[in-house]
């Protein structure tokens, strides 16, 4: 290390061409924190990145010129894709090159066995970047929290998602197709959108939350997913006036019976910090048995936040070399625990259920009685006017486990009062 | 490192009991992670503490027993206050124990000279837990933001000040003495509230803060201390009408001319996530030139969630071990910068400003004229009812420099149309 960090950068796109221009532009004020040089000593992209000035630099069209290379420490794999990034990976990790990465569904799908191979290479992958872009949140959960037991972690961690759920929370009464036509033009979505708003994104990223919370492994094939298309305006503004806010959270929590991994829509109480994050920002909230609840808040995507973690995990990689028990891969040096992950119909949540009903004595009495057949109670609840000989009722529920609520369900829409669909969203508190 | 981590633990009080309970209940966790046992191997106390159970431990009731025992490689120092706390930790630190520590006061005043002498001796000297409780604020600021300049920090770093000001905000119309007697019972404030509500507290803590964002000198000496004391409930109405919320904050800036560092209340506009922080929670806001803003949020105090912040460091001193580059001291390797602290008067602020003038006409007109002569513009501004020929005006003026500001008070001051006090309030946006 007396000759500084040298740094190969994969990939010169939004990620790349930002790792790029900071490593370079805070060259001198790293080199001050780490007291080493870290350097980038090789480029390897299909073509130049009109926002980097390359003169000086040694650049490669072959991005598996920078596996091996003698004069790069640590590889950027910043191409994305779980093809080329895979090989690449696999080829710097056997090459004994230290490796940092920005590609959640690279880890979340095939993080097992790279984490394997770094270890038996005795060098470093890491992963910052993968989750929530600028927030360090894989830092501060296996090292500012290291000392705690995690109990759970809930995130907003897709800022698409969370843009478009905002403004049909505004007061424009707008629909999900009509923000998603927006946030397409504002570059806030892609023109397939289906990772994003199908919540594919927010499970890659949960997958690996949750295995670095609890020690457990990599599990993208078991986690639960539903996306935001099917949001309704109306079910927000019910929900706003029963004081809650609709957001589409990733939750894994530690159970006795295994470890909850599930991303959905999501009512939260309006009066939690969480339920205040708005438009494109990310947050991710850590429940722990000493620190108690802490929320990380920031910039999810874009340019320059991922470079930030990006770059933070190339210092790491400096500022470890040599450390016998430096921190390393999913957290837990000590292998991972067998806890399953429990099926959606295991998990507990309360819930909010709409449903119309006939508007006559009686109703109301049929419908508590069927959920407290279920053992669910009726926390709080609004009856609409009626119309047509029809009332609109909207109600959350006690926590429950799920099947039960399944259950509750199929006797309601089978109950001879119930007209036409039920709509039912989970409601999970965290203070 | 083969036989693991030997930890002494001094003090048995509040955070010193967490810091035993936590690394003992958690140690089979704790060593998964680490890859290595963690062992308190000697509490040196006064006296036990009801909750830990020392039955196994080894006990001495002369702190200074820790200090250069064989078996501790990392003495935690919980005993707070700064005469025997920076004898033990002089001791340690020069017999070559790591040092862990939760004690603001002894950083932020005698820092400069113990990370002297840690880097002298090649051991650790670590404060995660004397700032902010159980956020990790230290390895956000330090590592998880490593790759960028950070521009500025704001925090929310006193929970019983936030806690009153939360009160002081909400609907009872209840002043500061009342909420502040409210604490008292509640154990959220001090017999002696001075610390606390004078903003010494904070002081110490964001004197901390400004040398790890920064890498200038720890200069408490030189910080600007301006508590919750003088806070009235109208003022707090006032400012709600026109959008912001007041908290009491610490505020360090980077500046081309120095570095700003402040303690005192501020009017935060209401949008802003910090803004919505309420009760004795804590919260830490950072601008950086790549991640942009973040946001770090958690319980300041109490025995567990500083505990967890003292177990951190302890297992970052196992994780960093060997390292030719670990992170330590104020997170600049290379040496500390000259940026000088500006004085109050060269901060910037945009200001709240309260007065009563006098019922006539032409008197808004030379208020606004005296503002602009100080080239200060009106950004919003409340005229409430006038009664016996009195007119109170509140407004809020545009960002200028704070000597620009009192000139232009002293102006209104001592025209004739100004009846009486004039109020100020100092108003910052960070988004």
């Amino acid at each position: 290390m007396a000759e500084g960090l040298g740094v190969g950068i994969c990939g010169l796109g939004t990620v790349g061409s930002g790792t790029f221009n900071l490593l370079f532009g805070n060259r001198a004020e790293i080199e001050s924190k780490v007291g080493t040089p870290v350097e980038v000593r090789l480029v390897g992209c299909r073509r130049d990145h009109p926002d980097c000035d390359l003169a000086g630099t040694r650049v490669t069209r072959d991005i598996f010129d920078v596996v091996g290379d003698s004069e790069v420490d640590v590889v950027c794999e910043l191409i994305g894709g779980t093809d080329a990034a895979l090989e690449l990976v696999r080829g710097a990790l056997d090459a004994g090159q230290h490796v940092v990465t920005a590609n959640k569904a690279l880890i979340a799908e095939h993080g097992a066995a790279l984490f394997e191979l770094a270890a038996e290479k005795g060098v470093q992958l890491r992963f910052e970047a993968a989750i929530a872009g600028g927030i360090p949140i894989v830092k501060a959960v296996r090292e500012g929290l290291s000392g705690n037991r995690i109990e759970g972690i809930a995130g907003i961690i897709n800022g698409t998602s969370n843009f478009i759920l905002t403004e049909m929370s505004g007061l424009g009464n707008r629909g999900f197709d009509e923000v998603l036509a927006e946030a397409q033009e504002l570059g806030y979505a892609e023109a397939d959108p289906t990772f994003d708003v199908e919540g594919i994104d927010a499970a890659h990223k949960l997958t690996i939350l949750s295995s670095i919370a609890f020690g457990v492994p990599l599990a993208f094939e078991h986690i639960y997913t539903e996306g935001i298309s099917a949001v309704t305006v109306d079910d927000i503004r019910y929900a706003q006036e029963l004081g809650y806010r609709l957001k589409h959270l990733g939750i894994t929590r530690r159970r006795e019976s295994g470890v909850e991994l599930r991303v959905h829509p999501t009512l939260v109480p309006e009066t939690e910090l969480i339920a205040k994050v708005d438009g494109v920002m990310n947050a991710v909230l850590v429940s722990s048995d000493a620190a108690g609840t802490t929320l990380y808040y920031g910039a999810g995507a874009g340019s320059l936040p991922t470079a930030s973690s990006v770059v933070a995990d190339v210092i790491d990689v400096a500022r470890s070399v040599g450390a016998t028990h430096a921190v390393s891969n999913l957290g837990f040096a000590g292998g991972t625990s067998d806890a399953r992950v429990l099926p959606i119909d295991e998990t507990r949540s309360a819930f909010y259920l709409k449903l119309t009903v006939e508007d006559r004595p009686g109703v109301m009495a049929s419908l508590s009685t069927t959920l407290s057949e279920h053992d669910i109670s009726i926390e709080s609840l609004i009856q609409k006017d009626a119309s047509g000989g029809q009332v609109p009722i909207v109600l959350i529920t006690n926590e429950v486990q799920e099947s039960q609520f399944d259950a509750a369900v199929r006797a309601i829409e089978s109950a001879d009062y119930t007209q036409g669909e039920v709509t039912r969203i989970r409601v999970v508190a965290f203070n």
